[in-house]
C-alpha cells in the first residue's frame, strides 16, 4: 500500500477502505507518512468529505494508535461527558459529583485550555493543593472511595490524534466535521467510559457558530460511539453569551461553588440537563422528568456538595481554599454609554479579553494567572441604563486591563425591544436521532 | 498576511488575488512557508482548480523567485521549444539545428530525464566530449557563431518552482492543470525567448493520457506565455507509440543523426511541424505550406546537418563520434506468438523496460547506461506474422533484460482488423483558439 495512492484516492472523492484508514494512521503514529503528505489528505477529507463509515474507521485506528483505558476496576457503569468548548463552562465541578451521588463511576479526564480561558484541569488547581495528575493506584483508591476522579488527560491516548491535530491548525484544515468528530471521539472512547454525554456548544462563543452545524457534529460524534458500542448522546447548548457571569480560573470555580451551595441559573439548569441524560442513558430513571427530580433533590440534600468536597480531598485537595477564591484585588469597571435591552453578547470577545488579563493560554506554555478575570453584569435581555455597569476586569496589571478594554470595545449590542428568547438547551440527539426542543 | 488564511480562501474553493499568491510563493521561496502548509494549498488547488488569472499569477511569482535569462546578447528573434515528454522523443538535435540554419536563435534550456528514459542533455552527451554546461562567456561565444546552443538547464531559474515540483511528487498533487502549466512555463518564460512552441504529447507513453487533457494543458499554457507578453502556441501530439523504433540514449541520438542525414519517418515529421509553426510565430513565413516547404529544403540542403555539427563542436563534442553510436553488443530478441494488425503499443511500458535496463533514471543520482535501450520492430497498423521480431533488447546485464522482459509481456495488441489511422499531428492552438486537425 502507498500513502499518495490512498491521498490520490481521497483527491478523487472516493470513499477509503478501513485498511486504507489504518495504513495512513499507523504512518502518523510511527512517521512513515511525512507531515506535508498528512496535510495533503487532511485537505482533501476537508474539501470532499468522509461519510459515516470511514469516519467511524478513522476514530478506531486512531483510538488503536495509543493506550485504552480499562476502566473495569470501577466496579459500576462509568460515565463522562464532554464539552466543545465554550466560554466559562464549568459544569464538571458539578456534573461529576452528581453521577457519582448518584451511584454511577466517573473517571473523568480532563484537558488544560488552550486559547481563551483554562481548561477545566486550570480551574480545578485553583484548590489550593488540588492535584489532577494520579498515579493508577491513587486512581483506583479514589474511585473506591467516592465513585469519581478529575484528572489530567493522559499523553498515551489517541497519540495520532495530536499530531494531526496539531497540523490542522496550521494547514486551516481544523472546520471539517469528520476531521473535529474523530478527534473528540478517539480521546472520549479511548477513556472506557461505558456512557457519554457530549455538550455540543454552538454560539458566538464556541467553534460552531451555528445550530445546525452543531446539530451536524453531534450526529456524527453520537454515530461514531454509537458503532463503537458505547451509550452515546448529545445536547445542543447555547454559547451565545458565556455560561455565567464569571470567567477566569479563580471567578468560575467560585460560582460553581455557588451553585453547589445552592445558587440556580444557567450553570444549575445545564449541569442538571447534562446529569440527567447520563441518568437515564444508564438506566437509573425512565424519563427527563423524573431525572430532573433526582437531580434536584441530590443538589438539596447537600449530597453532590460533600461527594464534590470527598473528590477535592481524595485529591489532596484543601476543602477550606474554597472559601478563598478571589479575583485579583486591582479591577475596572467598565460602563455602559446608552441604555436599552441587552440582544447580544460577544462570548467569543469576553474569552480572548479574559486570555489577555493573563487568565488564558495565547502560547501552549503560558502560566495562567487564575486571579485574573472578569465579571459580566449584564445577561441577554436584561435591560440597562446609561452609566450601569456592565462588566468589571481583574488583573493586577493595569496594562493588561487597558489592552482587554480594547477587546472588549462594543462587546455587547443594545436594543429597545427584547431579543427572541434565549434557549440554552436548544436539541438532544441519541442513536435514534435529534428532537429540538420546542 | 497569513498563509493559513490563504489556504483557507482556497479551500473554499474563492480565487487568490496576486498579492496573495506572491506571499505564498516568498514563502515557499524562502522557506517561510513550511513543507505542509504548502502541501496543503496544492492539495486544494489540485481539487479546487485556479483560474486563468490565478494560473498567470503563481507562474509569474515562481519566475520572480529566481533568474530571468537576458537574451538580448543574441541578437535576433530568440525561441525556445518545449514537450511535456514522451517515449524516444529526440527533435531537439533536429529543430534547433534548422531553427539556427533558418536564422534564428536558440539558446535552447534541457533537462536530463527522471523515470523512463534519458532527457535531451543525456542524449547529447552519447557524443562524445560533448559539454551541457558552459559558461556566460561560451553561450555568448557558440551563439555569435553559430546561433544556437544547447546546454542544461539553470538552476537559478524559478527555484519555486523546484520546491512546489519535489512535493507534488509525494502528495498526489501531480495531476492538476494550473500546478502542471505553472510549473512549466515558469522555466520557459525565466529562460527569455521570445518565442515557445510547445509540444503537448497525450496518450500511453505521455503524462496526459487523452487528447482532450492535452488540449485543454496546452490551452492554459499558451494563455500563460500570451499573457506573459511572449509570442506562445501549442501543439497537441501522439505519444500513442515510442515516436521512433529507437529507444535508449544512443538509439536515439543515432536516429536523430539518421533524420539529419536524409531519414523521413515521424520524428522527421514532427520536428518539421514544430520548426514550420516556429517560422510562422517568428514572421519568416505566413502559412504552412511554404514554411514546411523551407524545413525540406533546409534539412536537403545539407544546411541542418552542418549547423547541428557546428553546435557540437562549440561545445567541445566530437562529430566523428556520431558514426559510432551503438547500443550495448549483448542483446536479446522478443518474438510474436501471434499474428495480426498491431492496434496498440504500450509506450510507458516501453519507457519503463528502457529505465529497467539502465537506460533511464529510477532514482534522482542514477547514472545512465548510454548503450542500454531497445529496438521496436512494430509501429501501429504494421502486420507481423507468428515468430516475427517485434523488440529487440541491449544491455550488458542478462538480469535486467530478463527483469525488462517480464515489464513488456503483452506490451502491444494484435487484431485481424487494422486500427483506426494514426494521427501524429492531433491540433495546433495559439492565442486565437485551438484548430484540430482533420
Amino acid at each position: 500500500m502507498k500513502i499518495t495512492d490512498i491521498i490520490e484516492k481521497k483527491k478523487n472523492n472516493k470513499a477509503l477502505s478501513q485498511s486504507e484508514i489504518e495504513f495512513f494512521i499507523n504512518g502518523v503514529t510511527d512517521n512513515s507518512v511525512a507531515d506535508y503528505q498528512t496535510a495533503a489528505l487532511l485537505m482533501a477529507i476537508c474539501i470532499n468529505g468522509m461519510n459515516a463509515e470511514e469516519t467511524f474507521f478513522l476514530t478506531k485506528a486512531m483510538i488503536d494508535s495509543g493506550d485504552v483505558i480499562d476502566t473495569s476496576f470501577a466496579g459500576g457503569i462509568v460515565c463522562d461527558k464532554h464539552s466543545t468548548g465554550g466560554v466559562s463552562d464549568t459544569v464538571t465541578p458539578i456534573v461529576v459529583p452528581a453521577l457519582a451521588a448518584a451511584g454511577l463511576k466517573v473517571i473523568k479526564m480532563s484537558g488544560r485550555g488552550l486559547s481563551h480561558t483554562g481548561g477545566t484541569i486550570d480551574k480545578m488547581e485553583s484548590i489550593s493543593g488540588f492535584k489532577a495528575q494520579l498515579t493508577e493506584a491513587e486512581i483506583k483508591e479514589a474511585v473506591s472511595k467516592s465513585g469519581a476522579v478529575i484528572i489530567e488527560q493522559s499523553k498515551s491516548l489517541a497519540p495520532a490524534d495530536k499530531i494531526l491535530y496539531g497540523l490542522r491548525d496550521v494547514t486551516a484544515t481544523v472546520d471539517s466535521i469528520p476531521l473535529i468528530a474523530s478527534s473528540i471521539m478517539s480521546k472520549k472512547l479511548a477513556s472506557g467510559s461505558d456512557i457519554i454525554l457530549l455538550d455540543v456548544k454552538y454560539g458566538s462563543g464556541a467553534f460552531m457558530k451555528t445550530a445546525k452545524q452543531a446539530l451536524e457534529l453531534a450526529k456524527c460524534m453520537v454515530g461514531i460511539g454509537t458503532s463503537y458500542g458505547k451509550k452515546c448522546a448529545a445536547l445542543i447548548t447555547s454559547m451565545q453569551q458565556p455560561l455565567t457571569e464569571s470567567i477566569g480560573c479563580n471567578l468560575e470555580m467560585q460560582s460553581a461553588v455557588n451553585v453547589l451551595r445552592g445558587e440556580k441559573n444557567d450553570l444549575y439548569t445545564l449541569s442538571k440537563e447534562i446529569c440527567a441524560r447520563i441518568f437515564i442513558l444508564a438506566g437509573l430513571f425512565l424519563n427527563t422528568k423524573t431525572a430532573f427530580a433526582a437531580f434536584d433533590n441530590l443538589m438539596q440534600s447537600g449530597a453532590v456538595l460533600q461527594k464534590f468536597n470527598q473528590i477535592i480531598q481524595n485529591q489532596g485537595g484543601d476543602t477550606s481554599s474554597l472559601n478563598r477564591l478571589k479575583p485579583a484585588f486591582n479591577h475596572k469597571e467598565i460602563k455602559s454609554d446608552s441604555g436599552g435591552y441587552v440582544v447580544q453578547i460577544n462570548a467569543e470577545a469576553v474569552g480572548k479579553a479574559v486570555a489577555t488579563l493573563g487568565g488564558g493560554r495565547i502560547k501552549k506554555h503560558d502560566v495562567i494567572d487564575k486571579s485574573a478575570g472578569i465579571k459580566l453584569k449584564i445577561r441577554i435581555n436584561d435591560y440597562i441604563n446609561t452609566g450601569d455597569t456592565v462588566a468589571t476586569l481583574y488583573c493586577d496589571d493595569g496594562a493588561k486591563i487597558a489592552d482587554a478594554e480594547s477587546i472588549l470595545k462594543d462587546f455587547y449590542k443594545l436594543s429597545p425591544q427584547r431579543a427572541k428568547e434565549h434557549k440554552l438547551i436548544y436539541a438532544y440527539v441519541d442513536g435514534l436521532g435529534a428532537t429540538v426542543k420546542k
